[in-house]
């Protein structure tokens, strides 16, 4: 096999992101250790993810020069000498959580919080140093504090081809590689938000994983692409009322004909009375925070950004008795303008809570609990609307810096990049397929921030 | 409100049901106990049950006279003085199990076994007095040994009228009459047969109900209305490889359209040979016997009952680590001709399944654990399957006799018994609706017992 | 059996409870309506809770005239025509939420947020209306909103008689009345602070209660003494290492020889510099807030109030994937200072947080679902720590007034009100029963505020 | 460092094990490929289990040449390549199961039924082919049948030295070596009998580890040291009556001081009197066979052999709506006489099981789930009475054959292996340190067949 180099989307500042190329990776861990239990994979689809996009807006501050994507799939090229159970040409989805497989947070299937694999960072907006139970390929926060047991700055793997440790342990392998194909706008979200967005049902009642929801009742915040995985995932583990709420009707609109109720936050109605018409009250079993960072108010507050607006409606419309999950992602914000929020401080209303007695959870999804089962129920056909409701479309590597700009102002599909020209003609390519034109996908211009956008 | 007397189908002997007329309910414990806890109920819909059959056939002794029915929905039309969630009017679903509400077990939801409700019993075929911590309408064994704590003797509800005690306890209420009415097709399967086959995802996993179940795979015994609600159940939860084995070609012809594998157990072929075609394996995750007492043998044994056949074979083709459940009823079944299983005994390969680190569950199912999460669900539109899956079709009280005899040969309707004529005219009607010759659904004559005629 | 009258605690405003005499209870919900389902208790222990010293301080604000307590155990001396399983004589332990055990709430063990027993209330501080899904004994915070499944206004229990409502669901009867008085010092504490303790374990775990806790570790904040039952409670679970936190040494040294380590917050040493030297780390695997409101903040700000010092703490000291309870209670409370902390809200670092992935629980403990187990442990001897831990002493109704102020300053016993004088010699008596000097029990004279003697 | 060979106990035929010396281990698997991941110990402690005896009485059929061990606690002496977390003289215990970490089954922490480690063998027995889902050292069946994926052919452990593969992820790193010795008496067990034993609890409730069981009842069958165990891990988790029943009465004495209530199965009193006395019914909530193979019946079956004793035992025994477990080893038993337990078919009264919803589970434990906690809970000094109920005694090489023959014999003592001498003096040593006479600890002459020296 030849490689002329390795092309890599790559962070240069705020909106602005470029493709630059690299050497080929070698199966090496970032702090030069060799790896015997890596492989290199050429990358088949490589997806832009919500959470890049605060890296891009700036609000999730990161060092320039980083190279960017955490959701892949691809072919293995090589294999390193002490991996045994993945072979040449083995079609693999990669959680986007690193996990090293020996510690004892993985072996309870915790790869959220990897003992191993991150270590002590240095944190580019406090300058800190910190020890960070957790990694993700692109999300190399700053230079690792080399440690014996260190080893962070994952390279990014929206590109040609990328290196992944432990292998046998963190690849999920397709059984057929000719099926995979024919499925792979829908296996390529298996590398995070599918799961990603499964862990918003799952999170607070691990390790019981995921309890009875059948019947129950879901409200879930975002409509971008998590969020609207979410709406599939509420479907595939048999929910009742399943209400999602965003700015972004273009976004609500793919879900509607699936049987989930939207509440369209532009519309002046209060949260309360949507759930009231749908429900009958004014809380659901469930609520869920796809949006994270860079979350606008409500009402009155709906053209500014309103930090904590999010997390105190998780806790405002859960039912007594309820629980919430906390997805998207929260991080010192360096935009933020007040000194509490920049440093990733919030405020709730916590006595209004405690005497609800919720059970809440957050943080990042432990991929690999959720990828496989998610595999075989898309293999089996289980979810036929996760295809609509995602709206996904493939791009070239050279339409990555458009792709960015768009989706960062609303765009209601979900962007894959195909740097190889591997996914055939009938599945949608281009940066707006169908052929919508900005007003109809409702930029946000003048409007940076967006709750729908986020994730 | 005026009534003349209750019709009441009832057991006369093998085979021999009619319908006899009683006296009204009363507020009144079988035992003679004041039940301010009770209500009346006019029934509204009813179904013949598989294990109905079993004592329809004689190999589930009860005595002479014994009213049967214990799938029931109704309206309230008397009120207890100490009922007080429940109204006159209102439209309920009425578990199988009856529960106390006030022992350690319904405090914990396992209205299974309730520890008051039946008490000592005396068996007909042993003729011995055993302690029950269970109960059923319709399942009245024999006269109950009183004492302070029992109860037993609970009416059957195929019929007209119908006492619940502890009603606040007990009843599911729909929460809009006119939505209940529109789905009654659907949520009939409430009282029983809907939340039973439920109980065979989460039976093994209890406390944590049901677990983790999206996309794993599920074979199933049995495509009577039970198993075929225990296929929705698996779409329900996101189920992959859903796969069913029977004898009766018609049941299984129900459920190919939507998304179901099917073993036609006529066709000659290995079932590990069945399982290898659709799962790449010769084992599934889960396997459930939705048959009991009553099954054909396999394969050379197609002809004669087996007792233990589908026992055996949850062992058999489960995997290692897997999990079991056994729905399907089993007592001591005075028709067998080994002393052995005249007395309920059964051989298993306990060595074999020992390696597999197998988990398994068997016993009735606790209804109220998953009859309001699959209540909603219905409402919802979550089982658009449901319907043509199960092929319910209403019948008249003068029908049952005949409903009972061509349910035990095989038809592939579930009968819902409509006494008072409440059911309007776009469901289904009569025997046999699709006009299905007796050659077309296949019956069993000759052929006395049948795997899929079970449940 | 006569008597005259019914003497119950009562709140006339901030650090002033009273003895008065109120009527009979009757068998009659607090709205009027016939209870044929309650029974009358003759008290025979009524503990003062640390919630209690909320009120008694005036932080949870209450109407003055509210009769006091919700921990009671007792003798059945009246019963209602719908109790069929408890008879006079019974002892028995009163869960101090009241719960109906008809609805979906108490039917899944979620007593903690029965949907009927309180409805809506008029809060003291706001003179809003807002609907409560909980209620509680001696919680009657203003006069409920009458409707038709309000029944809010339940009495207090720190005195003579108690009406309590539901008697078969609610009440724990102890098997044997003689083995019930010799351990009366212990079972007295099923009816609150032993199962609330336990919830700190089990409720981020809900519903796989209480999660595999061998040989992890806990940190617990607050040693009053349903932080010593936290501490208990983690013996009797197995956990490795138990750390508790507080500022009173004497109520620490209770705990010292029983494999509990301490951590004194009066020494000056951070506290993850006590983690790191007890476990090796800075964190601990699950962090309990046994606290609540009231609580003095850490190192420079310990002699004033910090609200948010406990919330923030469990944030900052739980382990990456670990878990964090809320059991002491939060309210509005009119004496902070701040606006935000008057209507309850808490700033927490929520991005350092994030990233650690924890899973979170808050509320009210529900009291069923615990204490039959904690009954057994105890009746068979499994917590011979928990008499030396809790350092009970038995009183008078003449001394409650004096035991409500030392036990505000931090006196290290539990006081258990004997109205009746049914508890025998050979339990301590009176108010300071070791003849400690106030200087002994490290009186909180001039520091109001203190984080051990909360709860 | 220099070694001259290998010494390790060796099966030669039905109770004729012997010391033969083998060659140095490698890092090599048994099918000849390279273990980068492995590492070599070793050996500080190795423990006689119960389950060899099934091995040397004949009843588990092994081929001859067989090397015997699998709980194993060592010195790491060379550590492979791929070895990252483990270093040149840690001190850690071998889980017995081998796991590669890397497959479906182990990433769930089903270590007990790993894909990849065993594959397909070759029975003994039978001569049948086999593929087998799990793996464990020193219990190599027959020469595995090669494929790429299989590895079986582990050597055992009772001797001077062990290869482990997939090092980091199976061993347990004690975390501090002078700890570790001071308490190697109690870790020694961590390899296998104290995870196993508590694998009795958690089995039937997976994933939801362990279930609630405090103040609960449990029934145990068999006062071996792997019953002892479970006694002590009852106490752990706070259970309330914990019962165990034996024929050795020199065994249940170790238990009494401790809180364990025993049935001495030699005093003709029915086992459900022995219930009634003890907790006033006749069931326990949760029923553990701690025995497997080789046991007698009960009554006046007790002198002769009754396979499926135990296993009836607990369907009669457990409590409606009760738990079981299988832990005790089950396998095809050549020495039974009749077709049916020659082949491991079991037969047990299933209708009287079925009506009491009974959840069951079967199998190895998966050491690594439990073993982390565990040795948590021992050095924190949770286990006081561990030390006195396993009587534990230290062996040299030499004396094992006597050991293994005093062991079979019902010797109330726990034989460790110390090949290299490295347990210190406070330690008992020998095979009879308190100097007991044989009849003083009943030996088992002409009673080859008895319950509580299985396991």
């Amino acid at each position: 096999m030849t490689h002329n180099g390795n092309r890599l989307v790559t962070f240069h500042g705020r909106e602005d992101v470029r493709v630059d190329t690299y050497k080929f990776p070698e199966l090496t861990m970032p702090n030069g250790k060799n790896a015997p239990h890596a492989v290199i994979l050429k990358i088949i689809s490589t997806n832009i993810c919500g959470s890049d996009l605060h890296i891009y807006r700036g609000s999730f501050a990161v060092p320039s020069g980083m190279t960017m994507g955490h959701e892949m799939t691809g072919e293995v090229v090589e294999v390193g000498s002490d991996v045994e159970f993945l072979h040449m040409g083995d079609i693999v989805s990669v959680p986007f959580n690193v996990g090293c497989g020996r510690c004892y947070n993985c072996k309870h299937m915790r790869t959220d919080v990897c003992q191993y694999v991150n270590g002590d960072q240095i944190f580019p907006i406090a300058g800190t140093t910190q020890h960070v139970d957790c990694g993700a390929y692109g999300f190399n926060l700053g230079p690792p504090v080399r440690s014996v047991n260190t080893a962070a700055g994952w390279a990014g793997g929206q590109g040609d081809y990328l290196m992944v440790p432990y292998a046998d342990f963190n690849l999920l392998r397709f059984p057929d590689r000719h099926a995979a194909m024919e499925k792979i706008r829908d296996l390529t979200l298996l590398s995070d938000i599918l799961p990603t967005a499964f862990h918003g049902f799952a999170a607070p009642d691990w390790p019981a994983m995921p309890s009875f929801g059948v019947g129950r009742s879901v409200l879930i915040f975002g409509a971008g692409p998590v969020g609207r995985c979410g709406a599939a995932c509420a479907r595939l583990l048999g929910y009742g009322a399943i209400i999602v709420a965003d700015y972004l009707p273009d976004r609500l609109a793919l879900l509607e004909p699936h049987g989930i109720e939207t509440i369209d936050l532009n519309d002046g109605v209060a949260i309360e009375d949507h759930l009231r018409r749908i429900t009958g009250r004014e809380t659901a079993d469930r609520v869920i925070d796809y949006v994270g960072l860079d979350s606008r108010g409500f009402g009155s507050d709906a053209d500014r950004p309103v930090e904590n607006a999010v997390t105190s409606a998780l806790l405002k419309y859960v039912s007594f008795g309820g629980t919430t999950s906390t997805v998207g992602v929260y991080c010192a914000n360096p935009l933020a303008e007040s000194a509490d929020y920049k440093k990733g401080s919030m405020t709730t209303e916590w006595a209004d809570a405690w005497i609800k007695s919720p059970r809440m959870a957050a943080g990042q999804s432990p991929t690999m609990s959720y990828n496989h089962g998610l595999m075989e129920a898309i293999l089996h056909d289980r979810m036929p609307y996760l295809t609509p409701m995602l709206n996904t479309t493939v791009i070239t590597m050279d339409e990555v810096p458009e792709a960015y700009k768009v989706f960062a102002e609303g765009s209601p599909y979900k962007y894959v990049i195909d740097p190889h020209g591997s996914v055939k003609g009938d599945v949608p390519h281009g940066l707006n397929p169908g052929n919508l034109s900005k007003e109809r996908f409702t930029p946000l211009a003048g409007k940076p921030i967006a709750l729908g956008s986020a994730s």
